[in-house]
């Protein structure tokens, strides 16, 4: 059950409004590498897991991340104060308003479609949607997840502070950002902790094709480091024009019932294409009459 | 440039067409951890990186993964030719056609709307979008999101090993799976290839809030491990009710120049709740005249 | 700031695991009614609404949403911890566990892809996105919004308890449902608390469009009643082919400068349709040869 | 079967060219808060109602509403018919189409990609797409949805001609905010129309549940309005840490077979966490040599 | 301004309700190919051509199309008509209920969500979105779009036909289907009614490029056809590894400012791989103590 | 299987960094006409396909474009390189940075969220859905399809050159646009090269239908053109009110069992709207006390 404290996780003070920055700032609360996606990635973990003390953290998470989120919110909440009454109340000239919220990168739409209001798109109004959350139960696989989600938010809120003049807001960034780093150290242990956690899940891998790594982009520009030298990699430079990795005669098949097979066939004529006519096309037709060299038709019209 | 080789990376031998099977094999080829989401991820990286060996990397594994695309893509070829062709000529009676492509979990949506052909949705008939690449061109942050993409695309491959009987699918489906552990194995050498890449970005911390756990979820399942115990990390209960662990007021603040300030307050009035009376609302009148002790109406209407 | 206790706000009692009643549930967790949309909505809105009580009474309700999220995604983890297991351990025969996730209705998608986890999306699969939030920063709008989305709410519960064979689980779910009775009564509350909140926002109608009833749709069918017979009403039958309502001449006009008059022009000019030819067409070519009369070709080609 | 009336259903006389403007526009042609949302809402739920003023009604506004799109739609395309043909016709030097397009808000992509049509997405660009449409066939709920769908609509026309400077636009818009009015007042008639349309459908709400506040949001800033004071409501203070408002164990059950009890537990025992170790982790190697105190590793490598 | 007729264009007679049928029959009227799709792919296009003619075409289709969004809606409707108020009112037992809704194929989503009423889905539930709808505004490319977009919907609709065992449904489809005919060859007239509208737009290509045939794809089932052969092409055979078909050192370059320069290089400073070291990486620590060959650490922790 | 050679197909030199120039390219890498959507259509045609000349065409087309991804790709990596570094790096005053990536047009999601890294968004940052493709697996329909994609391909490349001052970037862009005339051009010889491709598949239209012109939008700009006159056409005026095309009743039916009806019924009674009364509203109650005429009740409450 969740509750709600009326005091902020963290005490933001925005020095004046400013669209413009607050439509930068929905990147962290409708964007992909934003809170919202976060918390709901830790949540939905955490439903499911059966480990006690793996279970206990991610609720934990999931709880903080809400509680930035709120930080957040609230941040953008004070930059669009301004614009926010002058729309509702037709405060300023028209030619006024209209400047004011079409000064760039989106605060148009914050203005007009969502009224100043933390929206859930990122900066470029892009509707957060949750394919933006890679969570699936899989723990060895989900914590990896987790690692890089707050690594990458780590990465936008460093973004943010570096474009942000606003002291107090780059404060409170500062703060988030911190804990993302946290956050992923914690993660990085919940990993660490499950024995044999890689490869993730339980099968193992085809012992021919796991230490092969596989040049299949050649030419001035091909490098070695670790990733594929070394004693644990066998490197294969891959001939174009050769057959496939794993013997055979490379094309797919199937076995048809004679129905099956009847019906394919049955297609394939209806669809044949003819390689003995060169055809007058619709490009041709459309080209004018003085189009010349490639309407030279066939017998087909 | 890209080229292509006419030999499949691995030869597909599929028994007999299945289009019930070729609509779970859609979670690779169009789903969130499917072929095309790895290699746009690491195309769209490698264009950008300035690191020779790294884009080297990322390229390669890039087109192995359009190689892997082309793979599972012709499973799912093969296992829906057989209704493929008969949907087309109306090969069967109608009632065996509708009972055919309605056995159950989307295999329908594949037969009509894509005819067969492999289509860039998930087994479920979700369109792929380009929310589910994580890409944000900061490699500390990347490679991380590679090592976790490739963890999570190894265990959809051994879901799909585990529910499906054809032996050549199976086969295929291993070559696969074992390639993502390959390949999660060259991330992590490249990750750790950069010194001091933790934390991610070039920004570091805030000192007094990098080692705290805040245990945010409390009652019975509170739960220690190595991520919140031990020397690095300083444990805190947050109590409900408690001031924002930054102090501070716990309210979010901003100046506003004064006719900002005058509109706010217009908007304010406008929108005022009156605590001081019970209107009568639309729920009391739908709930119908005897509805009771909610209509005490005040002097509002 | 959020904080979670560990007890669900209602105790779920399942009997028995069931993929196909879980992959149902998904509505009220991940679909367009469900939680996650209700809380967000109250919580975007709450943010940023300046009247302290209405504030105070979105965020109450934002939380319990949130508390409903954790029930309705605990039912789901529980209605899944069967087929979960099996499919992470290969616990059973392949058809078996193929014929196990494929019962219909989704649960493949929800085994394979998102393990067994309650998953944002709703019973068909489809990725929950904002816009199913329909905030737009007027109180007068928003609690309207707010009372439709409690209603509709309130039906898909009755719906899912219409069809839930599983007594516990119809428990929880009259609990969720009656929930969302009681606020659709608390938005009603503060929705006539405020004064004159019709027509919402501040901007008067024009006195000649407000009272109107245009019959657009006629025939057999036609129908009168409170909403456009009466006093308040002047029913206003559209005649086909009459002008405009409000007058002049029907058509939109801009007035163009000089040089966008030009490339206007030279526009038209470039993409203009002949109307002194029947021209050969793609489809005459395509009919074949005895196509027969469509291809009466005037001197174009 | 719809018709098509030559004449705009309001005569649009738009100023001069503006892109920009037109970007805005688009909030009403392809947002969620416009014309094509509302023609589509009204219409679904039109053809399936069985009531016959019911379905008359919504038809009609259906039908209005499409007439409402052709208006918007136009002022689009006069707004942006400047734009258009110098971009078609290449009729400025580079830079000034460059400078021309990108001024902000949208126009470029309006320009580049639609070509200066009216497009369907909103002013940020954004796709439209169905989720906007929240229709659920049960009239009790949907006439309320129409009620808010038409006070969001009645303000985002109220913020664009707040926002207009051309008066052609200006009074176009007029006519359409009106317009939301008018249907705002048809749909609540018909609901109110319904006896006992509250609470929404047919089932009632468990009693004990129906009429109590939970005050989930604690803290400086719990107020108290008519909408959880007064003699129908029951105040319940949630105490943080308390159990369940239904009583019970607060835990979510369910009873597993006993196969599926084995396999739950082999992925508890495979996942599990070791609580009596701190491992090295990733974050660890990352930090480099010298990072200290996080690095006292166990047992573990 | 659109009106409305209240006969439907085309006489529905449904035998008897069908809700596995009437989740197909969405596939036209919420899918890619379907009606919605159609009317406003040419609405769009038609209210900004300024061509009369091709003008006036576009809006009489696009209003068909409507009318044919209203057949197929319809057509669902009848088929749901029964579940539709067995659910409403509980009319059956549950189990019953329950096994009615999930027969398969998003039958389920389209009772419990929809409420039986025709959803802008398509027959797995994917939300309609306007990426759908190909209009750019230049009628050379817009025609050729819609010639494609009638030949797709025609498939669709014979499909269709080839699983529908209702007669007075099949017979609808037919008319429906038929209509797509038409409607592709008025597009084509109007097409080739332009002159010269090959290529489409106003700009020529670079004629070095215009009539090559780039080899990409080589090995066995290389093939030749009037795409590819004849006086009009240039056959190239892409040899791989081959410099740029441009000539030039086929790398990309750009010119930065000094402290453009200046910090990117500090950026790959920073993000530099050691090609030098072999490091122990978070896979190797996750592989677990016995895992051998793949540790063999460098000097770097 | 795919390779890649690590020559860029055209040689790709830009002058210098531009953000705001490298989000309008966007269109063409991750926008509906840009080639990631142009190598998938083909590709997933291609794998199916069973005729091999088309499938081979395919493939080597489906290859082209995915290097010309790379090459917009890497036009978009040149643009941003400046900005990117110093975003990284926080090369600049903060003041400074926040103007330079908030020039406009999405440069600043670009540099933000995707770090200057090419993303799969088109030029207002909207996600690439793979709702962009259109295969359906007819090859008759297909490649009218592919047809109509390289005209709109075209239009978007001629109109990216006509903005573009970068005459290294005009360059390239030239070549991109040349492409897609000689692919457009290959496309149609593969049409054209199966016998009676018209009408698409395999079903004939009903004769009554097929030919006729329905006239549906009326009044001050009726036309006619080829489209519409001509032997092969019967124009039909449709008159307003008139019965449908197909004769018969003009309203759906179908025949429900008994208990189907009775819950039919049920629903309609319980649901149905009362034409007798006048029932005050929730817009009447928030209206005011003084609103007057509209409160005219009726014994409802």
């Amino acid at each position: 059950m969740f509750m709600h404290n009326k005091n902020l996780m963290y005490t933001v003070r925005v020095s004046e409004p400013d669209p413009k920055l607050a439509a930068l700032m929905l990147e962290q609360f409708g964007g992909p590498q934003g809170e919202l996606a976060a918390a709901m990635r830790y949540f939905t973990q955490g439903i499911a897991d059966e480990d006690p003390g793996r279970k206990d953290m991610l609720i934990d998470i999931a709880t903080e991340e809400l509680s930035h989120l709120e930080v957040i919110g609230s941040i953008v909440a004070m930059l669009t104060k301004g614009v926010k009454g002058k729309l509702a109340e037709a405060a300023e000239e028209t030619t006024d308003l209209l400047a004011n919220i079409t000064q760039g990168n989106g605060s148009h739409t914050l203005s007009l479609l969502y009224g100043g209001g933390p929206a859930l798109t990122n900066s470029a109004g892009q509707l957060w949607n949750a394919g933006y959350i890679d969570s699936i139960g899989e723990p060895t696989a989900d914590l990896r997840s987790n690692i890089a989600a707050e690594a990458r938010a780590k990465i936008i809120y460093e973004r943010l502070i570096n474009v942000t003049p606003d002291p107090g807001v780059k404060e409170a960034l500062g703060f988030l950002m911190t804990r993302e780093v946290a956050h992923q150290k914690m993660f990085e242990k919940a990993l660490y902790s499950i024995d044999n956690n890689f490869p993730p899940g339980k099968m193992p891998g085809m012992p021919q094709y796991t230490d092969k790594y596989y040049n299949m982009s050649q030419g001035d520009g091909d490098a070695r480091g670790p990733w594929n030298q070394g004693e644990q990699w066998e490197f294969v430079d891959v001939a174009f024009g050769q057959g496939p990795v794993s013997g055979g005669e490379g094309k797919p098949t199937v076995r048809l019932a004679a129905e099956e097979l009847a019906a394919v066939e049955q297609t394939a004529a209806r669809t044949k294409s003819r390689t003995d006519v060169n055809p007058v096309t619709g490009a041709d037709l459309g080209a004018g009459p003085g189009a010349g060299k490639t309407t030279t038709t066939a017998g087909k019209v």
